[in-house]
């Protein structure tokens, strides 16, 4: 079995960081979207040592599990180290085909904003895609201008249907509708669960509006 | 054949990044090192992303083999993904013994700046050490109090003689040959070698005071 055939990557991914979850809240936050039925917690973290990021992972993995897939962003060897269920690649990350090298029973996400993107990872053969940014936001300054909602549909309609297209970028409860029309199989999301009062609910939220 | 023993990683060992040698820069300089009689060049990236970094390392592989080691600082996906000789692992790094899992076929070196630190590390068997920092340095703000050759002595009487100790800090042409004689089987450089107008003539003068 393939390592994303073990895991389900589709429906609602939480990106969370220290900054934003603290160690504290782990447990109570990834209860909460646990019970709001999200799929997968994606740790991003851009500052300080392997050791803290080491340490903040086996938080994450202990309260994860069971029920919800750990995808460690960009480093391929703290996913190794901690243990995680896979890691997710931008475009200035290792590619896909090394990371694969690297560690092949790790599911692996690519992230692909355009066609041209997606045409060069795709014979990598990565897990799913993250795809966007399909709406602005604020976290991803280097996300380059938003694909809209048409621009997912198009890389939706060239990507082969069991390859998960995962959209990212600016979803919220009030939008996410034209989302999953566009084909999305999953939303990736920072804000509207981090920031809400209420993340059980706010994933809720996300997939009511039409998951498939 | 372990991986230390395929590899000398007595002598010099030369830290470069894109910032003190360019890309440009590289043939000459690592033919000029190479030329004075270093064995190691360590590639120590702070800033970037992983596709830059992964393009400096291919370039300093391609002109330092034969005849340097390559180590890669802190990062063990980058030294896999550009199939380098070794990794060298700082106190907040990777734990030598996860490392160790992740690439067995690496050279391991590991930071110690104490007896304590010492007794930390020996039981995960580290290639090599990397001690200090010997004198102040300018380039780690946050390597301590400088632990003088007397602590560089006091290291190398507790650890076997069979694993090399490579002296680190603040060393020059002008203090080296303490460091040897204080028992370092090899010193670690920044400044002194790439900061010199003539880097073969720098490495040979680290050498000529005293090299075992």
């Amino acid at each position: 079995m393939t390592a994303v055939a073990r895991h389900n990557v589709r429906g609602v991914h939480v990106l969370i960081d220290p900054g934003r979850v603290d160690p504290a809240h782990l447990p109570e936050f990834l209860a909460a979207v646990k019970a709001g039925g999200a799929s997968v917690v994606q740790v991003r973290i851009k500052d300080g040592s392997t050791r803290s990021a080491l340490a903040y992972l086996d938080l994450v993995l202990q309260y994860a599990r069971p029920g919800l897939t750990v995808i460690v962003n960009d480093r391929v060897d703290w996913a190794l180290a901690a243990h995680a269920d896979g890691v997710h690649l931008g475009q200035e990350d290792l590619p896909v085909d090394v990371a694969r090298r690297l560690a092949p029973h790790l599911v692996i996400g690519a992230s692909v904003g355009s066609l041209s993107e997606w045409r060069a990872v795709q014979p990598h053969r990565p897990d799913y895609l993250g795809v966007g940014a399909v709406f602005a936001t604020p976290s991803k300054s280097d996300a380059g201008a938003p694909i809209g909602v048409d621009g997912l549909r198009r890389i939706r309609e060239a990507v082969p249907l069991d390859l998960p297209v995962i959209a990212i970028g600016g979803i919220t409860g009030d939008n996410v509708g034209a989302v999953w029309e566009a084909g999305a199989d999953g939303v990736a999301v920072i804000h509207a669960v981090t920031e809400s009062p209420d993340p059980e609910r706010a994933v809720r939220r996300l997939l009511r509006s039409g998951a498939r």
